[in-house]
């Protein structure tokens, strides 16, 4: 089948690739229709890796993915041929020790689409378990369905906070990822989201999705309007979801006694905590790793329109013009936010 | 000054009463401006007394009230005269061993507008504690500020559920309580909610606030509609807000394994649960007391626009007329939802 | 092999019989060591079934079991030939929505020893997923591991809990269960349990296990003690394991404002909950299905010495006299606890 | 009164002092008995200060206090003459934002003893809230109250690892406050601790303390001996209680998938945490400061004899010897953990 095939750093082309997909009884086959691209597939493209991941033989790229089921195994129950459906693209060993607590996103047996030496799902077409795929109802596009994947991680995050009704939460980052986070904390019970970038033209675009107040980094220190709206508490939550240490190293600033930080982003480099001011304010920091049970909720949230991603899908190309659609996502203009791909399916 | 005042089962005047009501330094004296009529008040009303709590002697009724600070305490911060604000009913001791924990609903001795024998809030002016007097914002009406004590009740019932995002939720009973939790549950973290009732109108008045599907216990079956709704899973949290005994005993049919129901209504009688199948779906049960620490939340969701009860303020009176709206809003049509007074300030 | 078969309602019968134990990839074959009589057992005995659970065609009792593996499948790891072993007995499937999400004790589909149509353990040897079979170390014997299952339901409602360091925790009821749930109270973090019963041997015993103290309900008032010993507070936590309903139905009494009841017993009737008084304290309500994810919690208790279940161990048959046990233990003297039936391995 | 006052760095002088300690409606007056020296005052002491609170006035020392009731405010209930107490040494406004959540250690507000300006108590009698008073039982010496202090930190840090029973933790770091928190961890509802230090003789002490097993890294991998005890999983939780920022840094390398990490101890510097190792586990931190609701289940649990710190105390000076004992405590042998002064009543 045809497939966008990172061959080596820097080098992506779309060709032919033989991957064997033969079909399980639990499985199900889906043509793909609309595949978004995710910074770790800009980051595999630039740089051939990410820390300890790195691409040694030909890839398929691509794990944000929806498409059309076309087959479907002997066991499948609630699947059927025709169906609209999105893919949790990590398949965990369900008898391990962490799946068995629930945690099946913590079993280091997972095999996850495009993390070396695992292909994605930049290609005709996939076999999957049907227990991860997920079928969309009729008012959820392929193009929103292929968004349920950063949905995910912005809506774990958000689970993990463990939101109280009203709360007040600061999202530092304004990147897609910062983005579905300030949707998730809203969806998920906060009263209002304060949103923190350096870039102007994703703070508007964050401003136009809700209760959302912008603040620009560049302009604005960010404890103080934090502060100043919350009558001197502080923030309930603060989800850091810029990637930068140093950003990082500063979320215990807008917090509330008491409050919680969820640390989405993951700096390059270590993060210099200042345990003392942390624990003046009896912090507790919750770190993600993906998602697990929030893909049903994501779909949920978007069926029932308590979540609207249409705006952050910016940009989208042919499958054709995949190639193309990597270079432009690897210098992307500030308007720029979830650039698609899509198979015309 | 002028009062509301039940004489006796039945008996009701507005009339002068003389009250104490010496400003300390952490109080406030608040004009009042909108009160709303509870359940509570129409039953003191009609019965004399609510199971252990008797009318003896004459007594103010309301304990949902907003206003204007007309008078200010030497020690007060963040308080003036001509704010408009909302008053939490119940003062605790904040030594007791119950607030300390942080429960201070649960304080013993707390006391507790228009629960005998202490005066309610249909009067000219209240003296009251400063920490538990809330600054209404700009657009947010003395109308809605009254109605920020019934939303408590949800907001609090919503907070004990511990929502997780995107959850689907269950609420027996589209009273005026079922409806500000259902609109608490939405706002929390729901995806969507399931409301039932036997009476049409309050359905198709809820159903106009969100993703509220309504089903009538009269035409329907609450266990099927929510199985059906939830792929055969069944919702996530249940709230029983009818206080019907029979209702709250068959919470246990919509829930899913793992689910949570919280029981916010007060039946009369004993509810007989079946243990064996709340067993079977490891049923957990939260029960409330009013509320404690979500005023400030609730003004906030208020505030942002995140809850509108707009629709839910069926009827006004002026405070001349209270002995009408209380013959009324004890034998309400059925399109009637929350009575309040206007002191037409 | 020879197996206790329950052939139907009172008639048992110590037989050979023929059960399909091939061996598969990911299982162990294990030769019984030990296998402990629980109430359940005794009531399929006795009244040929329970609740919507009938006998209707000849079963293996037993599901307290320990033993010996003896062959080991292929693809099985971290378990050899000569291990000593204790089995969960429940078997789910994990790719369940329930299993997927930890809770895979509520899985529909789980199978479960000695409940119909179920074959239960105690026979000669069994065939058991390697995922669920525990290892016991050397310092814990094959009678101890035949504990480990009644230990798990204790373990699971402490689990449930959620028990703060110092709490005080009352538990109604002290036969196996209640005894348990006191020792896993305990040491899963409790300062002081209160025990209650009406047999004195039962709480004489009981007495002798740690920092319980024992309250007689023939004689004395459960309420009454415990807020003498709480300073007039109630107990962190209550306990119900006698599965009486009048009992379940007065957990509320000594419990704190803001405590927790778990719901352990299974009582055959509807419990009359007093709703109005619960809410008064806000009573969270915990209900446990079995337990999941505590077996190696409780051989590790164990193991550690934090655990004594010695004393619980009242009777040992031999498996030849496996029908007396059963016998014995359907009118046992109030001195027993435990019966087990020892294979002589 | 006399009293040990700290003049300035270095400079430590038992000599008369005038506090004013007039006794309020809700206090008490306290004869002290027994007061212990905490790492802070020896830090003051050899400092002048610890980060921004610098000792600017002379300053009575000692915050681990217990002594027998004197005089008691006409208000107050529970308390007598003659009683045996420990006090809590941080005094919060009850009215506090934080306070009325429970949090009333992370209230601003907060006086603390021996914390600059506020007296401490080592000197002869002090007046202190009722509130923050608590009785000591027969079977509890002043030695062991004074004790209460440092417990109520070990025991504040495993009420907020929310620990299973079962769970096993490390303890990093050997001296009091690792040593209280792992007889905290084990009462709380671990089933095994390990605990890790340089100084042998510490580690020697502690595991004679329960089943806790040493480490020590000097000679030892601390991950490795976790991993091994614990099949290759990790611990459930990692207490951090050395204060050193590169141990701490180290603390998600022993952690389990899923588990949680404490911070109690309070490093000088920036801890450079690898968040990417952190999220790549999930890692829950709490951090934590001081203690809140935890007095009353410290002494419950010294009094039920679930804790012993009877070891812990391993050096006595008499309160004219104390500028002795501070110079003793300044520089301890390895043998010394906990250095008391009594007073002699």
């Amino acid at each position: 089948m045809k497939a966008l095939v990172l061959e080596r750093q820097r080098v992506l082309t779309l060709r032919e690739i033989e991957i064997d997909e033969t079909l399980g009884p639990s499985d199900v086959r889906i043509a793909m229709g609309v595949v978004g691209i995710c910074g770790s597939d800009v980051h595999y493209y630039t740089d051939g890796g990410i820390g300890p991941f790195v691409v040694r033989e030909p890839m398929v790229l691509g794990h944000e993915g929806a498409g059309i089921v076309v087959e479907v195994g002997g066991q499948v129950e609630g699947l059927g041929v025709g169906d609209r459906v999105c893919m949790e693209p990590g398949i965990p060993d369900m008898d391990s020790r962490a799946s068995r607590l629930g945690l099946y996103n913590l079993d280091p047996a997972v095999t996850f689409w495009a993390t070396p030496p695992v292909h994605g799902c930049l290609r005709e077409s996939v076999v999957h378990p049907a227990a991860f795929t997920y079928r969309l109802p009729e008012n959820v596009s392929l193009a929103w369905g292929a968004m349920v994947e950063p949905l995910a991680v912005g809506l774990h995050a958000a689970t993990k906070a463990r939101i109280r009704p009203g709360d007040v939460a600061v999202v530092v980052g304004a990147g897609t990822i910062g983005t579905v986070t300030a949707l998730s904390a809203l969806a998920g019970g906060c009263g209002r989201v304060i949103i923190c970038d350096v870039v102007q033209e994703r703070l508007d675009l964050a401003a136009g999705l809700g209760a959302i107040t912008p603040v620009n980094a560049g302009k604005e220190n960010l404890a103080e309007v934090t502060m100043e709206m919350t009558a001197g508490w502080g923030a309930d939550i603060v989800f850091e979801a810029s990637g930068n240490a140093a950003a990082a190293a500063a979320v215990v600033e807008p917090l509330r006694p008491g409050g919680c930080i969820v640390l989405v982003g993951m700096p390059n480099e270590k993060v210099p905590f200042d345990v003392v001011a942390l624990a003046a304010k009896e912090a507790r920091i919750e770190t993600v790793f993906r998602y697990a049970n929030v893909y049903d909720r994501a779909v949920e949230l978007l069926t029932s329109g308590r979540i609207d991603v249409g705006k952050l899908i910016t940009d989208t190309f042919s499958f054709e013009k995949s190639v193309e659609a990597f270079e432009y996502a690897a210098a992307p203009p500030a308007t720029s936010l979830k650039v698609q791909i899509d198979f015309g399916s």
